[in-house]
């Protein structure tokens, strides 16, 4: 590609409201270009890296014989009322009625279509495995995208979709995919660390995400130095090591704590250290249930175990109106003694070996202290609620754990009969018996995976493309346009060059100065400038990470990009 | 492929409410299934034979200098808005108001958002001319979906867009984008004529479809046997040939004809040919003129016509409540004669020569006979506004217009500075003087044209698909899976042409009758059957198109393939 001819409108200043650098650079470098919150449109340049992922994703499919199709964007709500996600999924949906009224909603996920279609069409176990893929635009009212690509609204994915007439089937097929997902990321220059994850409103128990470490990412990973166990840190195991000296139980005592709400406060207040006092929040759990969660001072309750511990669909900390109707006290007053209101009292396993502690008393501004467990109040649950620390010691080697700030690229999940057994995908087993189908669902987040690549890959002035995903793996720099040497080599060069790889020659007439900052955002794997020695066959030759460019002859060029691109 | 990993489930009987041939042999073929009204899944089959044709087209745009990105599908309605088309696109878009109540819509084409980022990143006529095109999911909330990929609410379209700095660049580009055009249809198979068309809603005045004749057409176009002329009907030109013999005027008289509604009725009851009655319609204009069109008995008012001539976003027929109301009279009982009412009378050309003709009386169950252009009333203007007729003279070399049901497949418009202008899409020219971008628009509709392909290629039990779209080029067909020798012979051809070709290897323990049956719906350039001669390396070789397989030996097997496929 003659550059001329490329649409790559670059900018000269950051955007401001640019945070991620992944996104600066793509703004900077005319990759992308904001059309709505959170919506992008994608110029050539990104355009070229995405397909070219695409393209990457799609042989690997191929190679586990995962076979592409295509699922429409626009489903009928009665898909989702059928597998009863259509409540769950809440505002991050997009819905709309069509001419005639009928509720419609646009896919943030296709796990119903396929279920759909394998329930209509797939009948015996014959039939059995297959796994389908699309790679498609889907649609989530995130109710703050940004960060470019990384969180948008509507973003490129790759979606996979197993089905197995045996457990031992979809074991496969998920290791299959799993092996497949290293070897995409891999040649999409993407370093991914398999963790531990949450299911979510995916259904299923058992699921891996690929996590791209990177300072812009949203998620953490708490990981140990040897990498033997990694985790979400919302489903990181927390081994607490803590331990309160044995005392006799003292008599409970109600204590004034006027405007005192925090732990730190109340802390300070007393004279007692966190770890003496039980901090009491009463969830709503699926907008009808009040339960109290009980927990330690010095530690944060999970959500996300808090959810899995309840089996609910929903929950959310009661807000301060509700707080106070319901206890009668307001934030940091309320406790668990004669909480007749919860329907439930569930506590961390940090509450366990705990006495003479400190709980609200509800009443505001009043504490229970020399509170003891099953004398004061009864829990009616104990489990691992809070979030693990950095330093504690991991679950595997005990090592301690430490955290990563990283991006979900992939997540992959063993279904099991999820869907299909709510949606009725039955199939005729060996002795002619009707049985769930059992399901896997394999994700990448394709666009999102390009923000990921320029986290990973980005330079002081631009980035350094992993060479399967460059949007051209050779550019071409001409100094003067004027100079006849110049653009002889450059014409031969290209044509010759563009026989084996993607070229994109600048033959703008345009200052050098212009020239290399437009080619540090190009950031191909091979930058070859033709300059003043043209006449005598010599270039000079760079990659994006190195500072410094080598001449070299035109014989030394071919031998060089063949050792570097193949 | 191996067959047996296919998922292409079949169907035996033909679906009741597939009405159109490509909409049935989809659907038994297992290459489509209907998610929701006019939403369709592209299975594996359909899936491959839609990537072989976006590969197409891929290809020719890249040989014009065409670059490929891609625009959001979720748009804000602000966009639609500076351009002027929100409203005019009415019921046929998606709307939806997102979480924070914005309205957006679902973008069912995207001058708007090209145009947009031409206004903010185009700044030099030294960037042009610049050609941009995508190939994306489209929205149209058709009133009526039908005919399966024929006319979906959710289709796949290649869009094209061209800036220019002068109409000499667009032309230029038009020019090699209609060029293209025809290499992709004549690749893809499908033979097109394009036709003189109505720009619509796109804006623009001059514009080309490029028509797929088939019986499952919904579109007529009028041409002349030797092709120098096409038109979709609707822009077709009509050339009158009836001439009412001079008369003098006779006195105006009114006629009871009670009941008498239609011409057909009324030239029966007042004994006159229905070349001698003026129809009168009224319309109401942009929701608030009333205009009467006036047209001979025996003409059709072609209603794309009449909003051409009068230059307008919308018109429809008054309905009868307002016909009652503004005209006093019933359907067939208005006419021109003291019509204050009207806001304007126009007439169609066949008016013009008529003397002593029928009107309404704006009466109902009331005619005046003997009516006379100027004496009794006055026409503000008249044109050509009724749809052509087959056997008239065409207008370039006047031989009989005849016909042809057929299909839309692309439609290409020089829409010069329209969006530009509105949206501020400006330049600086080479004096440096700001300049509204002329602009073109391009577009195939490439879901649909898996329909024309079909349309045009259907076999009695099956398609022949053209080779470059065929979903697989080679259908190697194994009589019995328990034969040795056949296993040994497939395998070493499946091997040997998958390195040239795309194979399907239907190796599954069915009946030969099931796996013709299915191989007749896969419809492979090829089919080569492996049966009882396998052990003298003999096999039977057919096309779709073909009643009879011949026998071959490996050996011409291979010189046959790469003669008919390359």
């Amino acid at each position: 590609m003659r550059q001329s001819n490329l649409f790559m409108p670059t900018l000269k200043e950051t955007p401001a409201d640019a945070v991620a650098k992944s996104h600066q650079i793509m703004l900077r470098g005319g990759y992308i270009r904001q059309v709505t919150a959170g919506v992008y449109a994608y110029l050539p340049l990104a355009y070229r890296v995405l397909r070219k992922a695409e393209g990457i994703i799609e042989q690997e499919m191929d190679k586990i014989g995962c076979t592409e199709v295509l699922m429409p964007h626009l489903l009928p709500a009665t898909l989702w009322e059928e597998s009863g996600r259509l409540s769950k999924y809440g505002a991050e949906m997009f819905r709309l009625n069509d001419r005639h009224g009928r509720p419609s909603l646009l896919g943030p996920t296709h796990e119903e279509t396929f279920t759909e279609i394998i329930a209509k069409n797939l009948k015996s176990y014959k039939q059995m495995p297959i796994m389908l893929y699309q790679t498609q635009t889907k649609f989530r009212d995130e109710n703050r995208p940004r960060f470019g690509l990384l969180r948008g609204r509507e973003f490129v994915m790759h979606d996979g979709y197993s089905f197995a007439a045996s457990r031992e089937q979809l074991d496969a097929q998920f290791d299959a995919q799993k092996a497949a997902y290293e070897n995409i990321f891999a040649r999409c220059g993407v370093e991914v660390r398999p963790v531990i994850a949450d299911s979510g409103t995916m259904g299923g128990k058992n699921s891996t995400e690929f996590q791209a470490p990177a300072a812009a990412g949203e998620d953490t990973i708490a990981t140990n130095e040897t990498g033997t166990y990694a985790a979400n840190l919302e489903m990181a195991v927390s081994i607490d090591t803590f331990k309160q000296e044995p005392e006799d139980p003292k008599a409970l005592e109600k204590v004034a704590t006027p405007g005192q709400e925090t732990i730190a406060q109340l802390a300070e207040f007393m004279h007692v250290p966190a770890t003496r006092i039980v901090k009491s929040v009463l969830y709503i759990v699926d907008e009808k249930d009040k339960v109290l969660v009980l927990i330690r001072g010095d530690k944060e309750v999970n959500e996300v175990k808090l959810t899995h511990a309840l089996d609910c669909d929903s929950l959310r900390v009661a807000n301060d109106d509700e707080l106070k109707a319901i206890t009668g006290a307001a934030k940091g007053g309320v406790g668990p003694i004669k909480a007749a209101w919860a329907d439930k009292i569930i506590a961390d396993e940090t509450v366990k070996g705990l006495s003479n502690f400190v709980v609200g008393a509800n009443e505001t501004g009043f504490q229970y202290a020399n509170t003891n467990l099953d004398r004061d109040f009864k829990v009616d649950e104990f489990a691992d609620l809070r979030t693990a620390n950095e330093g504690e010691p991991d679950p595997v080697d005990h090592l301690p754990l430490k955290f990563i700030t990283s991006i979900e690229v992939g997540h992959i999940f063993k279904l099991g009969t999820y869907y299909t057994e709510t949606m009725g995908a039955k199939f005729l087993d060996q002795n002619g018996k009707a049985q769930p189908v059992i399901m896997g669902s394999y994700g990448i987040g394709v666009s999102r995976m390009l923000s990921a690549i320029v986290e990973q890959h980005q330079t002081e002035h631009g980035v350094a493309w992993p060479k399967e995903v460059a949007p051209y793996s050779i550019h071409l720099v001409q100094m003067k346009m004027n100079d006849d040497a110049q653009t002889d080599l450059a014409n031969k060069l290209y044509d010759e060059l563009s026989k084996k790889y993607d070229v994109l020659y600048d033959d703008r007439k345009e200052r050098a100065g212009v020239k290399f900052a437009d080619a540090d955002l190009v950031g191909a794997p091979i930058r070859i400038t033709i300059g003043k020695k043209a006449k005598d066959g010599i270039v000079e030759v760079k990659q994006p990470t190195e500072d410094k460019a080598q001449e070299m002859s035109v014989d030394e060029l071919k031998a060089y990009a063949t050792e570097l691109l193949g």
